[in-house]
């Protein structure tokens, strides 16, 4: 299944920013969807059941759309049915390559870039490159770039491999509120950011500026009375909110412009932000010095000189932050998740 | 008298960085010396004796060279003596420009262009127009671009037309100490914002980085324990690292890259920073709009969008500093200004 008529991919796509959505006449930067949108089911419907070793998952950590599904595959114990392949995070004009590896080609793929797998899914295939992708390994073809729907499917589908005590991060009984909260977060916050950075025009920028501390305001507002978004445990909405606010100020505040205030200034979200990177499979995924060269190097069209800032200081990320306070039991039922394999250990901050 | 050898201009420059200074192959940003350094002095030796309603400053809100004199301008009751022109933040190709003023000219000089009164002074002048510029106005000729002069002639020249209970900014006793002092701020703080944000290479930007925050702290410590930089009076070297203070979470922040912390995270520097900023003389020269404008507008090569943040919040300048706590007596044996005339009143934030 390929999905809509346009060639532009979904999050984190190809360097130019031109490929990654389209710059309306307005100024307003829009982000497309993703466009191989097939499912990897337990009943296996779309022709991908889910099954231990078959797939791989290709990700950037700079990418906050990618590290949704570094962070699920963790909370949910995936790391040995789902193998992971860790793309440098500065693309070059092939989009996403395995430079980071042995030989630049990723060990079990076998090939130098993203975009082999896309051509072997599709022949010809001349759109944007993005990550989250996941992968079949055995023909090397992709198999989804659908971010929006991959980490629900990692949670619903695929409970038959998940470790002992993996949280329930999409309960049936809370979807709906699940869903509400992740809409206005998605629109407002997670791609917000992007569209106040893109933004051609003084008044695209100025209008995503308001809606994202609009929404930081009521999410913050939220946040100041109970732990986690949703219920009282970690759900899907708080994986969304946290990959947007781990970068916010090591990028999306300076670099996006996004600067009414840093996400430490405010009390609410940042201890919020604090005790979920505390929390195991949150914090253990982020890699600053990915993020921080990805953003920096490689959107040219708004940092031309490709400096890559020294601050902010981060040290902050592990102070206590006494959300413990408000109750909540992060993983329900559950328990957290063991330290990550030892090839995924990312540098301590 | 016309110094060095060069034709590239002092601050604050034309538009385009390559005419601000020089970048060397290192990548190493290099502000050049004010070119047009006769003096105005009490006794006239250059050819320009201070005398009341002769000469009329021009500069531009936006440029923390010339936002020096303004200050000081305020605070020794320079008002009547020494007229203001202020140019639009914005320059266009032809620099620093009058269209704030009525038929985009200034009423007394009645020239469209700074540049024109570089002409006048030298015919054929093909190099930088800079503000702080001082004209005579009977000629329209420029008299000196010498920023780093022009504060302390206003303080020790121009004596016969201080106002009344105005402060002594340069004390003969305390030269040394002031002049050591604004050495290191003016390498590290005052133009190391400007090598952090103009910087062509990783090294060179780092270096500069390293600088700016070794000097804030070791300030930022000095100051802890007393309320100015030099003695316990308000001395040229506060008004020096305030115009750049004032600017720093507004531009150099996000623009310039200089993100270990914002100015509100250093508790000293940000209540000594508003200390000032609610000392008559001080906040009253600020405009935050000129500033925002013109740093993110005009320098294309950094921010090619050329789109003004909206932030930060600004709100805080005006919040308690304590700082008389340290003691100290601002205008020693002096008083503080009064308000401004009105013709120059800012917007407040």
């Amino acid at each position: 299944m390929r999905a809509g008529p346009g060639r532009v991919p979904g999050p984190c796509p190809s360097p130019s920013s031109e490929r990654s959505g389209i710059v309306r006449d307005s100024g307003v930067f829009q982000r497309s969807a993703s466009h191989f949108t097939d499912r990897i089911t337990a009943d296996g419907r779309d022709g991908w059941p889910v099954e231990a070793g078959r797939y791989r998952l290709v990700v950037s950590r700079a990418c906050p759309w990618a590290s949704r599904s570094l962070v699920v595959r963790r909370l949910l114990g995936l790391e040995e049915a789902l193998s992971l392949a860790v793309a440098d995070p500065v693309q070059d004009e092939r989009s996403w390559r395995f430079t980071l590896d042995p030989d630049d080609r990723d060990p079990v793929l076998g090939i130098r870039f993203l975009s082999e797998a896309y051509e072997a899914r599709e022949k010809g295939y001349d759109g944007g490159v993005s990550v989250p992708a996941v992968v079949d390994a055995a023909t090397g073809r992709l198999v989804t770039n659908d971010y929006q729907r991959l980490t629900l499917d990692l949670s619903t589908e695929w409970g038959a491999l998940h470790r002992e005590g993996a949280p329930d991060l999409y309960p049936e009984a809370l979807r709906d509120e699940i869903d509400e909260r992740m809409e206005g977060i998605y629109r407002d916050v997670n791609n917000g950011v992007y569209q106040a950075g893109f933004a051609k025009s003084q008044e695209a920028y100025d209008a995503a500026y308001a809606r994202l501390f609009a929404r930081l305001d009521q999410v913050s507002e939220h946040l100041a009375g109970q732990r986690y978004l949703v219920g009282d445990t970690i759900t899907e909405a708080d994986v969304r909110l946290f990959t947007t606010l781990v970068r916010f100020d090591a990028v999306y505040h300076g670099h996006f412009k996004c600067n009414r205030n840093k996400l430490t200034e405010d009390r609410v979200l940042w201890a919020y932000a604090r005790d979920l990177f505390q929390t195991p499979g949150f914090g253990d995924t982020v890699d600053f010095d990915h993020i921080k060269r990805h953003y920096y190097v490689v959107h040219e069209d708004i940092n031309p000189t490709r400096v890559v800032p020294r601050g902010p200081d981060l040290r902050g990320w592990r102070t206590p932050h006494h959300r413990q306070e408000l109750g909540g039991r992060p993983f329900g039922d559950g328990t957290p998740p063991p330290p990550p394999p030892s090839s995924e250990v990312v540098q301590p901050l």
